[in-house]
């Protein structure tokens, strides 16, 4: 009898936990499912035989210390700075321990003191980061094989409304954390190589500088850059590579919008807007706009960005309400990010019987034997429901997977990984085929 | 006999230290002034029998301890987060200080401490803060005795080229700190209110949203919005005013170029440009724009910001030499911020003979009687030389003129100030004037 201890029951682990349900009898585990709402706890556990639902504050160093006890391996679905303590604790108890998030200089200093303690601790092993990480690198491990040197690698991943339940004019809802949506792309310039040459795009810019992406039986999509793709050379052991490009998906035309907001600054999460709390969405959009006593905020904000009367985006603006004389009916003063954020939200939520969609596309650039060849690689998936999302799914199997492989020692290495060598991936991509997760792999003439 | 420590003797110092010496007989001074390089001191102080040059490292409190005695007045010429240890330093040991940088919160915090020592400590006296609040509340003091109502309030300065020396397309010279002009208008939005609306403009929208100004005698000049207008309502006594904004003054046309730069991201000091030391001009400049083995920089610039072939922005570009196929010359890689600025001070250096000019203008809108009333304010200040630079006299004047003001008791305030009353802006206005700063203040119809 093994013992799983997942951390965190939010909606994300929908999947997993139901992965982890199913397989407990065969595999001879009990899954101990904790969380600060022992309710979210207890509606993912049900009344599973092996199934245990208990309320865990795991930022409480007793609590983690009470919960560690007789556990075989531990999930830490926690947001991405609070696995570190969790990761020191697994160590000292000698848990094998997996995190779907990015891992942190700190986390990966811990590899020596993991692999002493005999353990794995998985990071990066959901979706994106996780799948994309699993499904190129079996490419580019194929093409290594074969003698082949990569000259190009692009990857592009989008969590995206189903085309059954796309019925607005931005072509997208809310399927993962709306914030990191409003934010997308903030912070630094967007960095990658092409062609042997630095490419930067500062924010201001980044929604204006996509490449289309047409997926066989889903249409055209739209990317944007990234924020780093060039620590993904070292990653994928690219170094070397003239161009390397990572990116987001959104259908065609949003970005376009999108950048609308960019250019008024209401996507600025750096500081608070003053007066807003009285303002209706008519005043906050005016708010960017210069000041004119005669002129209405419609012509103000075409004239401003030069939007053309019959341009399709005017209707998207339209829609989300932003020029109403609504209160935005909140309590103190925003940032310009959380309120347009509440305004999106509004409008971009999931309705009950809608289902999301996650659209993964990689290109492959490679020379062998003098000629240039060109393979792509894409995965659409559909989620089920409102609770087995395709996020939930994406994220949540790989995870689940990757523990049943090192319970049962298909995966023997230690130390803190990612799911970058055949060991991992081989095994976790053959499931998720099972599971409906599959990439179509395409050469290109 | 009373003694003047000055700390620090850079650039903006001459003026100061000229006019200290220049008096210390008469008033009967000693000036001491240190530096950490000693011969910067010396070069100020000469062999003045009042003045002693010393080398002094005002981040050591024990050299602080030794510099500190027997002295009247300290006159801080530090990077403005420097001073509070030597506010510290004054209060304990009473004696007067005075900055010309903005005042800190912790340097509020100490007004309580300064009043039960006995001293004043004077903060933002020197041009812009400094000049620019004592020629404002000096206008808007006398609107309220007359009982008018101030509806309007803006206030511009810019340190620019004088006309004599201004031979270049960009009409511009770095005449203050480089690094600051590069920089400026970064972080957060700039705010304002007009007509009671809170106004917020994004830093890549900034240049883009300038106003005109036509001072008499010295043509059109063009005005960005600072950071923050809206600290000022409280201020200058100004809670409730309608409109409120404080702006950057540059030669028309500046902006609209300059803002070619800031669409690029080419201005941005948040990451260091991987690859750069090995980059010429012509490579910064297309590590901002997209891929494309065909077209030429040229062209991919002026397709992407939609310059047209003739648009004059075009000729300072080019008289920039962006797009030479020339190295950088820089040791390590940099930052876009700091690669831009090199190749700026190429260009934008004052030469040897050339001087430069200090322009302030503010415009005052009141109520009285039931009336719209208008007033107009303008300086126009031009440098004698590159040591007795514009910069240094309006900077340096100020503070040397409230130095002499506290130490013969015209100045009897103690704690923690500003230059906001009448008491501290009328004597050094009118001393000013002797200097030749002197205001144009007009009833506009």
């Amino acid at each position: 009898m093994k013992t799983i201890l997942i951390i965190g029951a939010g909606r994300s682990c929908s999947s997993m936990i139901r992965y982890f349900l199913q397989n407990a009898i065969q595999e001879d585990w009990t899954i101990r499912v904790g969380d600060r709402d022992l309710k979210t706890a207890q509606e993912k556990v049900g009344d599973h035989p092996r199934g245990e639902a208990f309320q865990f504050n795991a930022l409480d160093a007793e609590e983690r210390n009470a919960a560690f006890k007789e556990v075989d391996l531990v999930v830490s679905m926690l947001p991405a700075h609070l696995h570190i303590d969790i990761a020191k604790d697994c160590i000292a108890k000698k848990i094998n321990l997996i995190t779907p998030s990015y891992i942190s200089p700190e986390m990966k200093a811990l590899d020596d003191a993991a692999k002493v303690a005999g353990i794995i601790i998985m990071n990066e092993i959901g979706v994106d980061p996780g799948i994309d990480h699993m499904s190129a690198k079996k490419v580019l491990d194929k093409i290594e094989a074969e003698g082949g040197e990569m000259t190009c690698f692009e990857s592009f991943t989008g969590g995206l409304v189903a085309p059954e339940s796309d019925d607005n004019p931005w072509n997208y809802k809310f399927t993962w954390n709306p914030r990191n949506v409003v934010l997308a792309g903030q912070g630094s310039a967007s960095k990658f190589i092409q062609e042997g040459q630095y490419k930067y795009i500062p924010y201001h810019k980044l929604f204006r500088r996509t490449e289309i992406i047409d997926i066989d039986g889903y249409g055209k999509f739209e990317g944007y850059a990234n924020r780093d793709s060039l620590k993904y050379r070292a990653v994928y052991g690219l170094v070397g590579i003239p161009t390397i490009y990572r990116g987001t998906l959104r259908r065609v035309g949003f970005c376009r919008a999108w950048n609308v907001f960019v250019q008024l600054g209401a996507t600025d999460d750096t500081y608070i807007l003053e007066g807003s709390k009285n303002m209706t969405k008519r005043d906050f959009i005016n708010s960017f706009l210069s000041y004119n006593p005669h002129d209405s905020v419609e012509l103000k904000l075409r004239y401003y960005l030069k939007i053309e009367q019959d341009d399709i985006i005017w209707d998207k603006l339209v829609w989300l309400g932003i020029f109403e004389h609504t209160p935005l009916g909140i309590e103190e003063d925003q940032t310009p990010a959380q309120i347009l954020q509440k305004i999106l939200e509004e409008k971009w939520t999931l309705h009950p019987n809608d289902k999301d969609m996650i659209v993964m596309w990689h290109k492959f650039g490679y020379k062998i034997g003098g000629e240039q060849k060109w393979v792509h690689s894409s995965m659409v998936y559909i989620g089920e429901d409102q609770t087995y999302t395709a996020m939930s799914e994406t994220v949540g199997l790989p995870v689940a997977i990757c523990a049943k492989m090192i319970l049962n020692n298909t995966i023997s290495s230690k130390g803190v990984h990612l799911p970058i060598t055949k060991e991992i991936y081989k095994p976790v991509l053959d499931e998720l085929q099972e599971h409906g997760i599959r990439f179509i792999e395409q050469e290109i003439q």
